[in-house]
């Protein structure tokens, strides 16, 4: 039986979401996997309401995350210094069920590099503190760091742009290197 | 034996974080459960590199999530127009346990309307779009629909400022009727 990977990403939210998914599971494809990409286009509507089309969803992308014996998943900063919020989720309930995952992010950089870039550091505060005053996690990692040592601790740092230089949004090398990553591990 | 509950959010990083902290458990003792407040102000840092504070951080966090009976999360949006990433790993993580979990945010209303506020819904677009042309997801609900649906599978729908007014970061009333609501349900 081929085994299944989720694609978790804010991926669904491109302007070309059908098409990356269909990439990113030719990819895992090449490599002997399934992908299973979110659900979030392909829900029948039905004429039901906006909030129970969201359960659906996420009862659908849950099902998927059950099946599914590893994880893959794209953090890249989305609208701020972090990764998307929903695939934080993701990240947290499959980290849960104790299966192998893998990350990458199309942007390189610590998190305090990022929140440089986005403007929100407070150069006059003491210490490292956005405009409210909260602190600016700084340990070097890349994002928060419930999420990077995650990946760390399955043995799959978080893979970024080698060069440092930020790669397009739906640019796919980097999850092409996690699927590699997945394969092998999911061989032995 | 007291019933203990996991307190996740962005608090950690507020100027007054450790004092919020205490104010919180204070909150969970009147109600006879014993809070458990995540521990990144308190690890030893015994000349640990940054890196391994973070993930000594990241493990006790999880050790504490594994010990709670319910899961209670500030999920006031932070930085943007979402809730912290840590905060939505860690929900992730709850919710993969099939613990109770009870959720707050500060500020009300939709996550669209949230973008709109932030002045991150391109005008010109067709649909709802930020600038990237990446969709703004609207179905009505306060924050990306792996976290609030999540939040009303588990009976507890999201709890928000009853007159739509936005509270101070570290006000504690719709933390407290959370802390009720878990009281009750860890009673039953």
């Amino acid at each position: 039986m081929p085994k299944s990977v989720y694609l978790a990403g804010p991926d669904v939210f491109f302007p070309n979401a059908i098409e990356v998914g269909k990439k990113k599971n030719e990819i895992c494809a090449r490599y002997g996997l399934i992908g299973l990409y979110p659900l979030d286009n392909e829900i029948e509507e039905n004429g039901l309401s906006p909030r129970k089309i969201a359960i659906e969803i996420f009862k659908a992308n849950c099902n998927l995350m059950d099946q599914a014996d590893a994880f893959i998943a794209n953090l890249t900063p989305f609208r701020g210094p972090s990764a998307d919020v929903g695939t934080a989720f993701e990240l947290g309930y499959i980290y849960a069920q104790n299966k192998p995952l893998f990350c990458y992010s199309n942007i390189a950089g610590s998190y305090l590099n990022k929140a440089l870039q986005l403007g929100l550091v407070d150069k006059q505060a003491e210490g490292l503190k956005d405009a409210n005053g909260f602190e600016i996690e700084d340990f070097g990692l890349e994002d928060n760091l419930m999420l990077t040592a995650a990946a760390i601790l399955r043995q799959a740092p978080l893979l970024t742009p080698p060069d440092g230089k930020t790669l397009l949004h739906d640019e796919l090398s980097l999850f092409a290197a996690c699927v590699e990553q997945a394969a092998h591990r999911l061989k032995s």
